[in-house]
């Protein structure tokens, strides 16, 4: 019985978990900054958007100073996990720990820093957060949830129930895994794209014309390695790509936000794992290679 | 004999032309601008550098202005090329017309509007301008010249000769298509890369990691167009990379500059003709394909 949540970081996704969680559990937040440890403290947690109302909520920036959960989502982007990882380090030995990060390898990383059990998960969820402590809910989409390593499934189910009775959308899944990879093509080809063109997510991602061509040979490179590596997708990337371009407004990718601000990517556990994993496999995919190297070149192009 | 030289575009290339020019010939420049025109009517061109001179000029916005001359130097961007041939259409029958513009293809656009004699000239010289009647000369590097079409070859010996009294670096060759070639995969993927990355001309283009493998692809893929299109190129674009980064200072591409202020770039004549090139010649080119689809999805992020 899930009934203490911690969740780790309070970007948008983080945000959004927690706002919601407030609602059917005790919720504490471990964040970096004491203002924003403050701020939480203070004011809770106001959603707005597809849902209005404020979540109460316990935040601290160290682990030491919130009582043990039972479950603990993970919630920094890719770039802040290996610290979210080790600040958790040597706490909450009785909680189930879920990531729900882009690309590939977070359990991997959380794994050296614990032995929680994992779940793997990934989140289609979006919005937009206007301050420390508020946060809009624009896209109502799903969660996705499975086991990792020994984790039992009941584990998972319970996650998702959780999830469904603070309104958010989720599945749990025996096996992530062709739903992990097909984000993984997606996001790889797609926020790559974005990053390097400047272009958000329309119509030009699945136009007639060389772009489109592109990125359809992307994907089509990824689903090789996906077959090589004994993935069954869940979903066509290509397909995923056309229908998002088919929808009304253009979806504006986080790796495009962060090189326009000059941050480092999420590159290494989506572009970098696609390729790895490539190299694994022993498949050619040169042009995921290529829109790798050129992403750490703009990353190389920062300082 | 030369006597009188229009330069067609007072860029930097077209400053350089027509200041060192002024010294041992009657040069004309035909600008967009009328106060451009006006600013060296009165200053004549300044040059700075690696020479120190003022060379006097006559400037005027409308070919109809200027006396007939003996030779016509376009230094217009590959951008500006088909408003410049189109200015001279129905002008100077009796001029030899040479085109200094990078990539494939400048002189069909031209010969769409006149019969003159063409000769093909790539350039290497570089500078910096700092006013409409002042530019820096930074690299005394050569400047190609060849027949194109029936030209004969004496008259690329005489505009060899011409630029070598001025002091400029010029070189008349037989068959101008080699060195073309060099440069034309040497500039689709260093300003390709350098582009879509936002890096220098630097150690990342040769270094032993993803980047350098990148680049050194993408010229590989370059050579097996230009063998299929049957020219030997004259120097290797990989060991030109090579060389260049290895110099003090690291190049900042036009086409980087372009991207950056948000101007449309050179990609038509660079990557597009060499794309073109590899189609024509039934030659897969995956890599410089997608370094083209890229950089015109850039372009189109700019509306």
């Amino acid at each position: 019985m899930i009934e203490r949540v911690c969740v780790v970081g309070a970007g948008v996704i983080g945000s959004l978990f927690a706002g919601h969680l407030a609602r059917v559990a005790d919720v504490s937040c471990l964040v970096r900054r004491t203002d924003h440890a403050r701020a939480l403290n203070e004011a809770g947690l106001q959603v707005s958007g597809r849902h209005e109302f404020v979540g109460p909520v316990t935040a601290a920036t160290d682990a030491g100073e919130l009582e043990e959960p039972d479950l603990v989502l993970v919630c920094t982007k890719a770039t802040g996990l290996e610290g979210a990882a080790a600040a958790l380090a040597g706490h909450f030995p009785g909680a189930t720990v879920m990531t729900t990060q882009n690309g590939l390898g977070a359990e991997e990383i959380l794994r050296a820093h614990g032995e929680w059990p994992i779940v793997s998960a990934v989140t289609f969820m979006s919005g937009t957060k206007h301050s420390d402590t508020h946060v809009e809910y624009v896209l109502d989409t799903e969660t996705w949830m499975g086991p990792y390593e020994n984790t039992p499934f009941e584990t998972v189910e319970e996650i998702a129930r959780l999830l469904t009775a603070a309104e958010l959308t989720a599945e749990a899944m025996p096996d992530l895994r062709p739903a992990q990879w097909s984000k993984l093509i997606f996001n790889a080809t797609v926020n790559g794209v974005a990053a390097l063109t400047g272009l958000p997510h329309d119509f030009h991602f699945a136009d007639s014309g060389h772009m489109g061509g592109l990125v359809e040979e992307l994907m089509a490179e990824g689903k090789r390695v996906a077959a090589a590596a004994g993935v069954e997708l869940r979903d066509d990337p290509w397909e995923m790509n056309v229908l998002a371009t088919q929808r009304g407004s253009a979806h504006f990718p986080s790796m495009l936000e962060d090189v326009e601000a000059g941050r480092p990517t999420e590159v290494e556990l989506i572009n970098g794992a696609l390729v790895r994993e490539a190299e694994r496999a022993g498949v050619d995919a040169p042009l995921q290679t290529a829109l790798y190297a050129l992403i750490r070149g703009r990353e190389a192009s920062y300082s």
